[in-house]
């Protein structure tokens, strides 16, 4: 092994795809497999300049790519916490080698005969990559790493980001081995070890909370850590508070010398928060504001954090001062003692109780009886209540309001997207693996990976969450853009931005939920059991249609957005560049005139095109008529509403469908990219339009007999990308840990997988608690004579 | 109190209704409210010919109708159990009298005063029904009690199950108070102990297992029972067995002297009973089988009482005798000791672990090996292996046939439409209590179902449950038709009733558990809080899409039936009575000329039916030419099943329909029920045109400005059945205990509710696990000075 920074190993590595190279190494730390020539490699991009300068397995390997892009710190850190890393790969691989490509593939993986009843599993074929499987991987029209660098952003950023999971990975602490036994305290008590843990680990690798290295730490942990809130926190006071109160804050929060939450919604309010009803008054006398819940409904409810480890919150009040109110204003209050963690007087806080997932969070819910803050603990960047009770407003609030859409924007891939891929992942794989009854009577028993109604089930949420991971990047690159221009005072996107957040944040949200539930039902009883890994990513992924704005209510901003600007397009006035097409509305019909017409993204983006314009124009139109007939205004919105959701989702999936096919173009056009990721935006089109065949045929753009050219593309399609379905999930490059999946294992071998973790299941390491008790009374009653 | 089994005491109560009578008494088991005059109801029925005898609250009553449908004895018991839950109810009647119909309506329950913070929440406002909820009530368009008697049967049937849910709900045993606090193990012993207690209680009661209450005894017990694999063991040796094994096992398993699961499921097979790989080979010798797991994936997997509990299993497994195999069949096999319940020799038996919910059950796995069983243990009335090792078959099995699709009627019910049903409880009873924003800028924070887009969720899913409601009573007409002709040997309608049972389990399965999540998703944050009820309905119901046969797979065996019926009906062929309509396919457009006409049940039955024929007829024609280009037939199948799939739906959808309108059609033309009826099968009708347009739109034979008029009269339904919306939900007629929900109760106080739950988490009674261990150090690491 090499000093440390200077060289780093190189294993061998079976690299199953299509192309120059089959067989090579690559470095523990690089995605990009080197030939045995010590040569720079054929495949190295700009930033990846391997070179090895060893000779092969058990020689030794120096990767200067490795050097370039992490410090002598870091890498020697890596370096070590991968010894255990990667005598695990070495394994694996080892298996990989010893189940030869070329091998002929039998169906006998699952049928391996049983050891004796001493219920050891020892040898049980763990340690071969399922036939069916490796099968797949061996015809990939693509190079799999070559795409995971796409996904990535360049093969740098995959090789930081293996390098993060693989040191928390190779950690027990963040183990997750034995998640779905544990109970909601084990859970609680798991996530705070985490947490705390993860600081001490980050300090050590010096990687700083703002670092690159952050998000794909917290990716690694699946978000299964406490303090998430701890993080809302310190940003409510950066973003909220002065700089004095930052300067006090801040460093107590960062140090843990406070434990913090964010108090907003209550029990009787979410969406709306005019209408929060827990009141600060300020008190001229002591120069304090006094704090209360004046109802049950005002109770604070759902705070992550505060149901058992917060001591402080921010806390969101109506403010009174000389009794008149002046809105809703954000409070830094202490709710537990530092010195034994009891309630500070006045305070009743607790956990929320059971929830469908988040289990390893204090949910909690608190009540405040007169209790009094300093008048500095107000948050006062924007406005202030000065010693004598006046009230000061300054600067703009708007950058606030751009945080709160912003945060929509950011939760999508972690939260949202990496679910689906996770859940394709499992499910795809799993479909290769099972094999259910005859496709054809004479053969053997079928993948369901080849039943059409499989491949319609999970292929349109794989090119789904395609379509989704380069949405997010392009709303990623508009707030970017935005928050340069608002940090230079200029607003004007504002608008814009909300909308998209708004918009995207429910389509995605809500697609990917259902997606998620395919993929469950996809994989029949395995799926629900707890061990498949898909329920928790399912009531997970559950939880985002609701937290951050209910979908409904942010989809009707959307809409609000496009009927303005559809009123102002239709005055020839200027809208904002994402919706310009909304003044390009063409009365003609849909050209295709045969099935392969349909494989024309000019055919189908114009499709989407209109048929937004056209709910668009139809729901304004019907707003019109209403309010000219003397509807009033809001009465009649109400009565729109469940059409503006439908033009505005059409939006979305217009934007959607664009936007995937403009990456596509962008996409460079080797190793099989381009062309399997054109079949992927194809069917994410497709399956749009065959799923919502009555907005299309509504007006007769798109007729009858063009809708059986659609059925009929998007069915062939589903034929052609079933053959790399699995390349296109290896690709997502989950590690088996991160999936947490009995059934979504690189090596197949689910039945193995689930009868192994069955066995460490709780239930079955104790005698059962009902035996003594109501079985053996029941049974030896009267005895059998049998 | 009058003397047992003469006469039951009556209760003031305020049936909150428009119509003659709204403050009367009624029987404890009679849903029929009498006027303080001691004459008949002029409501009664002509089955419920309620007399009161007495002078009103605290005198003495007489009910015809309660002694002529229970016996003395039942009566008395029932008397007895009552002592407890009526003075419940007199609490509940007695805050209702409070609480004036004619009060004026203020949003205020949720806005009272907190008390002192001692966390006593007594005089919390539980004593009221929340306005906001009350004042839903006295709008209702039709007689609420009416309509339960409806949906139950009639209303000797709702006295019956009420009689019993009160017997089942009044015993703490079966109390299901803190299940969301309980840990897979309490569940289990739970559900023991309940199944246990329950045996006891129906001998008591003089209850039989096969007796009318029994199905109210498992709907009260919401299933959370143990041993109902057990009634699945005993129910398939009475199919399956000899008279002789019936004789032999039927006591022991009814006397519970052995506990009995079922293993079919292993795996790696599920659906495709053929491929079961457990073997049993006849050993001559010694008159014995001999039971084997060849492999890991031959693990009999998911049978429920089998991982802790049973003894005996009848488990399948493919017969060889002499080395031949002649495929699936019943063996009777002792897992457990029944002095000490240790595991047999030869068997690895344990549970499945975790799963999304039936927890309290415990799911198994199961490997033998090398066991031997008697030659009589094989379940011999269709077949049987002789002494000489000579198989013969006797008999037919078809009778089994039917058996087995007859499950997936039973489960529709109780599994599947009161779960929705329940949902729908919760959640529209939670929107006109929950307020949120504004809908007039002017006024209160409205009712969040008074908003169009929450309506549009909700209503349909009640629309559903009724639709799902009549043709599960169809259906089961149907099943026990069939049942008749089949004991006459007749086994013609066999494949119809499997079409049937496979389609409609599909359907409603699929279309009640999207029903369920939205339910769910509509609540909000509260919503997804185990507390609120829906979560555990979700989990449940989701798993009906995938037991009792996998929905995809059950709709293709019903598109194979329909492409037959077709084809037999295109060359005139005679066809079963259901499939009729594909003979009479029109070419016609839909008539309608303004969205009114949308509203006629004709219109609407004849699309779908047109829809229904044009998916048959299409996916048909698209076969046939597959198999003539020269595509094999196996092959071509699997090309059509995305379309097969969707014509089965189709045809479920229209028989749906069809025999809801023919349910409205035969419904008494009293006490708003059939008004109220229509409009909601003009709503499940338009509503599923709606989401569906493109069905109706593809051909034409509905028009672009016709799917405008649909649109149109659907959207208006939703407002005029929203003021119905509590009345419907109460006509399901559930008890709080069974919905146990924070947001479902009858009462509408949900924020306290959702407390005082929130308070009794187990979290909320243990110190935070966490604080010693991991928040004290950091927090005293180096102590804040604050």
């Amino acid at each position: 092994m090499g000093a440390p920074g200077t060289s780093v190993p190189w294993e061998s590595k079976k690299v199953a795809r299509q192309g120059e190279i089959r067989t090579g190494s690559h470095c523990a730390l690089c995605i990009i497999a080197v030939t045995t020539a010590p040569a720079k490699s054929p495949l190295g991009t700009g930033s990846a300049r391997s070179q090895p300068a060893g000779t092969g397995r058990g020689g030794r390997w120096e990767c200067l790519t490795h050097g370039m892009c992490l410090s002598q710190r870091f890498a020697y850190k890596v370096h070590r916490s991968f010894a255990a890393r990667r005598a695990e790969r070495q394994q694996q691989e080892a298996r990989c080698s010893q189940q030869p490509a070329a091998a002929p593939v039998t169906h006998c993986a699952a049928r391996m005969a049983l050891p004796d009843t001493t219920e050891d599993t020892q040898g049980f074929g763990l340690a071969n990559v399922n036939p069916d499987l490796a099968s797949e991987r061996l015809t990939a029209s693509f190079s799999v790493p070559r795409l995971t660098a796409v996904l990535d952003g360049g093969a740098e950023r995959t090789r930081l980001r293996r390098a993060v999971v693989d040191v928390i990975e190779s950690d027990p602490v963040f183990s997750r081995e034995n998640q779905y036994f544990q109970s909601q305290n084990e859970r609680y008590e798991a996530a705070v070890r985490k947490a705390v843990h993860v600081r001490k680990k980050m300090q050590e690798m010096g990687w700083s909370e703002d670092g690159p290295e952050s998000v794909y730490v917290y990716r690694a942990l699946s978000g299964d850590v406490a303090f998430l809130l701890h993080r809302v926190f310190m940003r409510s006071i950066s973003v909220l508070g002065s700089d004095k109160q930052v300067a006090k804050w801040i460093p107590l929060a960062t140090e843990y010398q406070i434990i913090g939450s964010y108090a907003q919604t209550e029990l009787g309010h979410g969406t709306y928060l005019q209408g929060l009803e827990t009141t600060a008054v300020f008190d001229i006398s002591t120069q304090e504001f006094i704090l209360n819940t004046p109802t049950i409904s005002a109770m604070k409810w759902w705070p992550g954090d505060m149901g058992r480890s917060a001591t402080h919150t921010v806390a969101f009040a109506q403010l009174y001062i000389h009794g008149k109110c002046y809105g809703v204003h954000p409070f830094i209050v202490q709710i537990r003692s530092l010195q034994d963690h009891s309630l500070c007087p006045g305070v009743i806080a607790g956990d929320i109780g059971p929830k469908m997932n988040f289990e390893h969070i204090d949910n909690g819910y608190l009540m405040l009886k007169n209790v009094r803050i300093p008048r500095e603990n107000m948050l006062n960047k924007f406005c202030e209540v000065q010693p004598d009770g006046t009230y000061k407003r300054r600067g703009s609030q708007k950058i606030n309001y751009f945080t709160m859409t912003s945060v929509r924007v950011s939760l999508i891939s972690d939260e949202v997207i990496l679910p689906l891929m996770k859940a394709c992942t499992i499910a795809i794989r799993y479909s290769v693996v099972r094999r259910q009854s005859k496709l054809n009577p004479g053969e053997e028993e079928a993948k369901i990976l080849d039943y059409q109604t499989q491949q319609e089930k999970l292929l349109p949420q794989l090119a789904a969450a395609y379509a989704f991971h380069f949405i997010n990047n392009y709303l990623h690159k508009l707030f970017n853009r935005g928050y340069r221009e608002i940090q230079g005072r200029n607003f004007d996107s504002l608008p814009e931005l909300h909308a998209f957040s708004s918009g995207f944040k429910a389509m995605v949200t809500q697609f990917c939920t259902s997606g998620l539930e395919i993929c469950l039902r996809a994989c029949g009883g395995h799926g629900y059991s707890l061990l498949s890994g898909l329920p928790s990513l399912y009531t997970k992924i559950l939880a985002s249609c609701i937290y951050e704005g209910e979908n409904t209510i942010l989809l009707l901003q959307t809409a609000r957005f496009l009927i303005k600007c559809f009123t102002a397009a239709s005055a020839s006035q200027p809208v904002p560049p994402s919706v310009t097409y909304l003044s390009a509305m063409k009365p003609g019909k849909c050209p295709a005139k045969d099935k392969l017409d349909f494989l024309s993204p000019d055919i189908y983006t114009e499709a989407y095109q209109h048929a937004a314009i056209r709910l668009i124009s139809s729901t304004a139109a019907k707003l019109q008529d209403l309010i000219q007939s003397g509807v009033e205004r809001h009465e009649a919105w109400n009565q729109c509403t469940v059409q503006l959701v439908q033009a505005a989702k059409a939006h979305c999936h217009y934007i959607t469908v664009k936007n995937f096919v403009e990456t596509v173009e962008k996409l460079e056009n080797t190793a099989g990219i381009q062309n399997i990721m054109k079949h992927l935006c194809d069917l994410f089109a497709l399956h749009g339009i065959f799923s919502n065949a009555g907005i299309f045929l509504h007006d007769g753009y798109i007729t009858g007999a063009q809708m059986d050219m659609v059925t009929a593309s998007y069915l062939e399609l589903l034929g052609i990308i079933r053959k790399d379905a699995v390349p296109l999930v290896d690709a997502f490059d989950f590690t088996d840990k991160s999936l947490n999946s009995a059934l979504g294992n690189y090596d197949g071998q689910v039945y193995q997988r689930l009868y192994e973790w069955a066995r460490k299941a709780p239930t079955n390491k104790q005698i059962s608690p009902a035996y003594e008790k109501y079985l053996k009374p029941l049974l030896h009653n009267k005895l059998s004579k049998l």
